[in-house]
């Protein structure tokens, strides 16, 4: 486009995108809606995905028995694991297909609509596990067809996965964070209901509404579709194909919405509007990152998560574990990642640091950077995130394999606006030990 | 939702919106994609929808033999009416019934695309014309399943119809418009091509533009759905559900594209960054009028085109009959209209004014009706909209007859802020004679 800040298009570089997303209701108390929803999309016999701690929420109870009322059969699969490896989507993809289910619905986070994806994948086309998974660890290979209906019901203000065409796992033989991404594998319709976030702890919503907050910053900062080289067939346009006016449109009110309810939805539960704004804004990234992609932050969350030793977090997370949530791994890097990206392109950081409430009196493009980077440790710090990648557990003697932990995520990186090289990296994850 | 202006839920009424679009491509040069894409779509034989007009520009050409480069088997229908009837889609329906594509693809404007989503529905479906028409002309009964994959490109920056469930026509046994409305209508894919625009006339870009204004503004300023009784069954909620934050989102970007490139667009063909922005509006302004409806405007713009005696536009329009071009007809209501509804929200009013452009300083709530007819008329002014309904041939003797001509179209008008009563539509036709 010619305004919107999108350059003219580069040379090779595409010069269209292209972007959908899941039907999506939206709204308290439209949980209710899934058996008229479900039979709507044809459903008789249905695999009903969580995970164990979902299921003993009362959503989980509404779900099924809006489904049973809706007459249909309910195969209930709460054996999800949370952060799901490729033998956690094995066992998934195994219960699918026996029972055979003619439709899908998940309720859960982002781990519980990643794998019930996963399942109706694998049950709907077989294939050997890597044949679908992103090259270059797998082959890559083009999804042959449609899925089976899938509702996904998503119960944080966080992933968006109930709206895009993503599913990521730990690769347990390479201890790796890798994925699917084919638009074959969005849920046909997501029911997001604010209501199931008025439980969550407020730890859980700083973490979520981080991991938000920054697939809008990176998606709005990731390189311009117009600087991507073109496919070799406008079909294999792929999903993460930088930033346009679709996705900057989702990003600018995300992060406007981040920047007025985070603090407010983290320290009060009671606070509904804050807790259903953050799910809008959730709801919002997701389409914009689904159709846009993330880039750096996220690249260099999978080497913070998969490498943690003995951090646990406070505060409504799994105790048997060390853990970083995944929200926490991606926002630790963001202020190293964006003082350096901002040169790239000043205004856009700019607007993005107005958005999320800073104040941009007197700032100029040079500050561009400073200014965003600085709104970010305030936002942190101001919903109790640890201090850099100190605070979570690592030292400068980690860097090197952060490094080589987070320098294959190509298919993120590249995303980036500007080059990722393993210097780079190694200077940002150095940058990112300590913000205060 | 609790901000974004939106009341809290009325009783009774709705408390969740549902949305969704087609998969849109954006950007110059795209028509290209259009063979890729019907085949990646599964399609082999393919019906091609356009009007004897647009099949004489070189995009028809492009669009044809990218699908024969495919290798997808074309038949061709270039008989669509523009302003189609019922007849001229029983005309349609009956050459699909005849040839059984398994896909089809529209290049056109909005009568093309309707027509061809109502050959595809009749053809998939069949069924009595009046089966599946909005009641209470028609039956209003569901369509039963998915219709075939259709790929609608629009020739023009105007009606939306690319990425929403609507089809309009005439009945002509009762000289009225009508349609059909249904997700299922929704076209599959839309490639939008904004090099379609650069050899429409001004005069065209000006109408078009000022369709997609009156979307934007329509759908921004409706009843929010919050107000609108509850379906009987969620899966029933209608698409013309009323203002959600989902359509805000699409109109408040229309509209500041419009306040900026409208002018721009119409009077120098040669502004392709103009044209783009404009085609972009649209767009935008289709998701979100597919996702909320339109209202008064549009309602009165009905009997103001059915009505025309002798008006005929300047430049780029069929010369052998009297027409008020779409466009034309729903802004001169405009102004009268959002006068009288300012007061139902006028927050709403003025942020839509300031988005188009107005000087909103020193404006008050109470100005709010006042600023943005204002602001309205400024803009029909400049791209040379003639003086309200005077200005296409009517007189105090019509309004009358104008009011019993819109008055039927309660699925539009209750769609308004404001109850819109016979003498409501009265007074707002006679405020609607001359602005200047």
């Amino acid at each position: 486009m010619g305004c919107c800040h999108h350059p003219a298009v580069g040379e090779g570089c595409d010069g269209a995108f292209t972007v959908d997303t899941s039907r999506i209701t939206f709204g308290r108390g439209c949980l209710a809606e899934v058996g008229d929803r479900a039979r709507a999309l044809g459903m008789t016999r249905v695999a009903l995905f969580s995970d164990a701690r979902v299921a003993r929420l009362p959503h989980f109870e509404k779900v099924r028995q809006s489904l049973l009322a809706a007459g249909l059969d309910v195969a209930v699969y709460t054996d999800v694991h949370v952060e799901p490896t490729d033998q956690s989507f094995l066992d998934a993809a195994r219960f699918a297909s026996e029972l055979r289910p003619d439709g899908y619905v998940s309720l859960g986070g982002g781990s519980v609509i990643d794998t019930c994806k996963a399942a109706n994948l694998y049950a709907t086309h077989p294939a050997d596990f890597l044949a679908y998974v992103n090259a270059p660890v797998g082959e890559g290979r083009p999804v042959p067809g449609p899925l089976k209906p899938h509702l996904a019901c998503p119960t944080t203000s966080g992933t968006g996965s109930e709206v895009t065409g993503i599913t990521i796992f730990d690769l347990l033989s390479l201890s790796a964070k890798t994925g699917i991404a084919s638009p074959a594998l969005r849920p046909t319709e997501a029911l997001i209901d604010p209501d199931c976030t008025t439980t969550l702890p407020g730890e859980v919503v700083a973490a979520s509404g981080l991991d938000v907050l920054s697939h809008a910053l990176e998606s709005y900062t990731a390189r311009p579709y117009v600087r991507r080289p073109a496919p070799a067939r406008p079909s294999l346009r792929p999903m993460s194909q930088g930033a346009n006016p679709w996705s900057d449109l989702g990003c600018r009110e995300a992060l406007r919405l981040m920047g007025l309810y985070l603090e407010r939805g983290v320290k009060d539960a009671g606070d509904a509007e804050a807790r259903e704004q953050l799910m809008w804004a959730a709801t919002l990234a997701g389409i914009a990152f689904g159709n846009a992609g993330v880039h750096a932050p996220h690249g260099m969350a999978y080497a913070v998560a998969g490498r943690v030793r003995d951090f646990r977090p406070s505060g409504g997370y799994p105790d048997d574990e060390a853990l970083v949530p995944h929200g926490m791994a991606v926002i630790v890097n963001a202020p190293a990642v964006f003082r350096y990206t901002a040169t790239a392109n000043p205004e856009r950081h700019l607007e993005a640091a107005g958005y999320l409430g800073a104040d941009l009196r007197g700032a100029g493009p040079g500050d561009a950077g400073e200014v965003l980077a600085g709104r970010l440790v305030e936002v942190m710090r101001a919903v109790g995130m640890p201090n850099g990648l100190g605070g979570v557990g690592y030292t400068d003697a980690d860097v090197a394999a952060l490094t080589e932990g987070a320098f294959p995520q190509q298919r993120l990186l590249q995303n980036a606006p500007r080059e990722m090289t393993r210097p780079v990296l190694t200077d940002l994850f150095r940058q990112a030990l300590r913000y205060w």
